[in-house]
């Protein structure tokens, strides 16, 4: 059995492993057109910004230790041009001889990865302007500021690899302008959520310009003026283009493989293409999202060394082994918050036009008298019937393993009141006693039981224009002092009992405190007394942020 | 609708907000012993070593809260006597004027909590010997520590609060001697990941005793000696007695109410005792383990906050709710690491007789070249069909996340398997492109479906005993010269396919590396060859551990 990989890095190598592990005698060579395999594109920003110091880190496996561990042939600098799917064999090229061969095979695994998406702006081929997707790149850029001292850059997109980027230019003290085309950062949360990761690239004084694009670029002595929709200038030594990635399927479509509407190449549940023996995985392939079964593009670590595995055992025909789709759980850290979220956002499902509810609750990452705790928001997403859609966070720390644990429930398929019944660890240092996710389910089932009703930030004003409500402050007199929704009436929570003859049963009450927690006891007490009664989901705090 | 609760802290508490929160115009009246309500148990040993600076911090929720907020009449130092079952009533008595007084129920709640375990050891009466449960117990512990200069220290019992307390008398420097009558501490763990706390232990400098109990505390000069049954003596300013709580399960008894073999009372999974208008929570009780099935008592906060919530609906007869049992998930920080455990460990199922697998794995907090990332160990307990009976992690950081998710999939009913498919969220400051849970999914299959057969450091003496077999240290040359196992052979990995001819077909070899996967790697190549192989799970590491 004669196997041929193109792409040697997180797909690709990690099916040549697996290959090697389940079958000795299988041929295995592995193409890749750069200069290095196994290395750790994730970590390419953290390179530039000195936060990982040594580049050798970077490269978790190499190619002696692919040959003496797992006896893989591995061809670097060496390009496939071209597949011949009727005769099983490819075209390759080396990149340092110009030589051309060609290799045949009995089963063919397509990694090639995505590559950075390069709109044809005027003047985007300028020295100045870098792209990051490997190590030369990392190696270029690093150069480029060091021998132009680079003191301003321009990151075009706010997407991961943009902020990742961005944040450690400024760990060089370059001074740094985001430009985000989106009116936010991130999209794979919601806009509430981006709301406080802008908050915190300000108070960084990072420039971040939203909703608005580069039309031109402009070479002018040395430096790069990058014109943008709305006129403004901005002059900088370098730009670093962000905007996203697209599959690398060329190969593919010259092949005639199936690709798909997004881009990528076609693959059944075994990751196997249009042709019985190519078989691929990774960024250059759609998967289904596990969710809403949309075909997809996921260009993520995780599902493209979990498709390599997979795809290893299936190629050689034993235990087929079937991928189930992609959740797209992700995260970064941005600055000095961690954004992370699974599954399907409210964006998403408002353009879908698929019901949902959201429950939003602000908690400490640990108990809160324990040194070191700090608040984090998580947003659950779910369906009437308890379904979980998809999760948010945010916060210093603690954020992943809320959105590990809901990425686990999703695919443990539990409904959201399971997650009431999730016995999670706790001692101070690490948690409370009912963990953040333990509360999104009671949050949550109040909500479908109809023993809360909430309205969003986004709906205050169309629910005070349609309805005869006020807005019902019941933080303390000091919260209140320090700010509120313009229109809102007071009352302290621990006063409200006392003085509900002040309240008018034609009236409905939205009522708010700083989260959402003390509004939905004042909500309780409200309605129980006969009042009409709303909560504010996620309280003055997240309205707070939108509003800014 | 009356509803009397006896107990004012985590089920008690947690019990009374919720039952107002659903219930305007029930009478309800808490019912505390002591001086305080809503403490946080768990920060008590931390205000000791001053790690948590506050004593108020302390106080989750005051009387005057419970009242303003939740209406609750709450009655501190104010003892329950006795029950009156047939009347319905209670007898209290007012701790402060001695006064007594009866009180009638619709329904009574009792979360009474456990009293920590004293044994009748001669001198245990001394005024140098505490225990530690409430805020009283906090502050006598400090007031003696501060009048008393206390320079030296003895805790009794090495489980979650002795090992809290002593870590928490070091930071206060003063010297500790931890006595354990088990061969090891933290008896939620096994022996070899309890080892590498021993090791923890030894580097604190501070003393371990373990399988030594005391037989005697006698006082001199206004020092303790605490005596060994191995002879030895140990003299100290104060001890701290730390080894396990009993139910109080006074009141229910005296009333006739059943308790359980394990002395806890006993409840219907509604929480229900054996008397229908009287409802029991907390560490008081008994429950059925999750996964055994066997009646239980798992003195957590999680479970008495979980069952607070639970016991308000079923007593106010709104959608009854089922306790579907505990899985004892815990953690502490012990020292500079953390340890966690959820479900069952190996030592219950050698009893038990149960069937069972090991997978042990070592790999990084998150990924190896970002900074900070740690070593972290986990281990897997499953059956031959797949199904998870427990896990253990140890390591400093990272670990809760991951006994969280394992939690998570247990109650999800996923299977080892499933594990491989938890999309869990990656960047490099945060995991792995593969998590370590995922990495213990696949190592499980392996062992399942025959891709590797192990050998536990535990049997490593009988294998070699009963086999022609012989150990195969297939880590570096450096790494061996640091220390192998004895009767080892020697021969690296990245040389092993070339020098097979070595080896003996006849004999079985038992390969070791430092941690598994080289040595699974090797198991793979030899066995593929025509050797007879087995891998020792966890490595070299794990050996080490338990032979130091
Ligand atoms: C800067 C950066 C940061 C990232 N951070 C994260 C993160 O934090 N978390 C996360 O989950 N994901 C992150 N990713 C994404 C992650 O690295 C990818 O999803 C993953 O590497 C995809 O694996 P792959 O095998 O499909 O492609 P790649 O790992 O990109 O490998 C494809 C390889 O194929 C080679 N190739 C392509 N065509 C040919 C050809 N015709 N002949 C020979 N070789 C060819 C390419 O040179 C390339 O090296 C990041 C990516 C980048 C660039
Ligand atoms: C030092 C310490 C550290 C801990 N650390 C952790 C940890 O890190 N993680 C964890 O999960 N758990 C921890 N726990 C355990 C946790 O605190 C308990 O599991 C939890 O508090 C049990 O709740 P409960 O309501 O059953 O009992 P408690 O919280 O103990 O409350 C019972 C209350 O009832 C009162 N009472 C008893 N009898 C009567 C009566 N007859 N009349 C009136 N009042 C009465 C008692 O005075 C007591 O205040 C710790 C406990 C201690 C003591
Ligand atoms: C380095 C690379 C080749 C490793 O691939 P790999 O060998 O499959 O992965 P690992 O080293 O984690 O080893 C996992 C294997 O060891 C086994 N294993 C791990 N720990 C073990 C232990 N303690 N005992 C026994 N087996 C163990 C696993 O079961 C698995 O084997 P299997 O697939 O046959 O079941 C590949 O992941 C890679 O190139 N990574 C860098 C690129 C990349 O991923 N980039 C994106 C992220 S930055
Ligand atoms: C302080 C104490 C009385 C709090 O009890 P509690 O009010 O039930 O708990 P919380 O303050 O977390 O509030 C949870 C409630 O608020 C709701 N809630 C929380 N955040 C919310 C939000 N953002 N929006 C709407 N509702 C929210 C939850 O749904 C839940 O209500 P429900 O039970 O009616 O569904 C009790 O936990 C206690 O005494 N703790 C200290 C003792 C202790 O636990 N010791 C052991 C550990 S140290």
């Amino acid at each position: 059995m004669k196997i041929l990989i193109v792409g040697g890095v997180a797909g690709g190598a990690s099916a040549a492993a697996r290959l090697r592990r389940i079958n000795e005698d299988a041929e295995i060579v592995m193409f890749e057109r750069g200069e290095y395999i196994s290395f750790a594109n994730c970590g390419l920003p953290y390179h530039i910004g000195g936060v990982i110091k040594e580049r050798d880190n970077l490269l978790v496996q190499t190619i002696e230790g692919m040959k003496t561990r797992f006896n893989i042939d591995v061809k670097i600098k060496t390009e496939i041009t071209k597949i011949d799917k009727e005769n099983k064999k490819v075209y390759a090229k080396n990149l340092k001889t110009g030589e051309t061969f060609e290799e045949s095979y009995d089963r063919l695994l397509l990694s090639p990865g995505a590559a950075p998406f390069i709109p044809p702006i005027p003047g985007v081929n300028s020295p100045n302007i870098f792209s990051l997707r490997n190590m030369n790149d990392m190696d270029s850029i690093i150069s480029h500021i060091e021998k132009n001292s680079v003191k301003r850059a321009v990151v075009v997109g706010a997407g991961f690899i943009g902020i990742e980027v961005a944040e450690n230019l400024l760990e060089r003290d370059i001074e740094v302008s985001i430009l985000e085309k989106a009116p936010q950062v991130l999209t794979m949360v919601d806009e509430e959520i981006a709301a406080q990761v802008h908050q915190n690239i300000k108070d960084k004084e990072v420039e971040l310009y939203l909703e608005d694009g580069v039309t031109q670029f402009e070479d002018i002595e040395g430096k790069t003026v990058v014109k943008l929709e709305s006129g403004k200038k901005i002059t900088a030594d370098m730009v670093v283009m962000a905007i996203g990635v697209k599959p690398e399927n060329d190969l593919a479509k010259e092949a005639g493989l199936e690709t798909g509407k997004k881009g990528g190449v076609t693959v059944n549940k075994y990751l196997q293409t249009s042709d019985e023996n190519i078989y691929a995985v990774g960024d250059a392939i759609e998967v289904k999202h596990y969710l809403s079964g949309e075909e997809s593009i996921i260009p993520l670590a995780w599902p493209a060394n979990r498709q390599g595995r997979i795809v290893a055992d299936n190629m050689l025909g034993i235990n087929l082994k079937a991928y189930n789709g992609s959740l797209g759980t992700s995260i970064i850290k941005a600055f000095d918050t961690t954004v992370a979220a699974t599954g399907l956002n409210e964006r998403y499902l408002k353009n879908a036009g698929t019901e949902y509810m959201v429950a939003t609750v602000n908690r400490n990452s640990h108990a809160s008298y324990y040194p070191g705790g700090v608040p984090i928001t998580l947003k659950l997403i779910f369906t009437k019937d308890g379904d979980i859609l998809g999760a948010q966070g945010l916060g210093c720390k603690g954020v992943d393993k809320r959105i590990d644990v809901i990425a686990t429930a999703i695919k443990g398929k539990m409904k959201v009141w399971d997650l009431q019944d999730l016995e999670l660890a706790y001692a101070p240092p690490y948690n409370s006693a009912k963990d953040p996710v333990n509360i999104l389910g009671y949050v949550a089932e109040n909500m479908i039981n109809g023993e809360v009703e909430t309205i969003s930030y986004f709906q205050i004003e169309d629910y005070l224009k349609n309805n005869n409500a006020q807005l019902l402050d019941i933080r303390t007199k000091d919260e209140n002092e320090l700010g509120s929704i313009p229109n809102s009436t007071h009352i302290d929570l621990a006063e409200l009992r006392d003085n509900l003859s002040k309240l008018d049963k034609d009236k409905e009450y939205l009522v708010y405190c700083q989260v959402g927690l003390r509004g939905y006891i004042a909500y309780r007490m409200l309605v129980q007394h006969g009042f009409k009664a709303k909560n504010l989901d996620g309280g003055y705090k997240l309205w707070q942020y939108t509003v800014m």
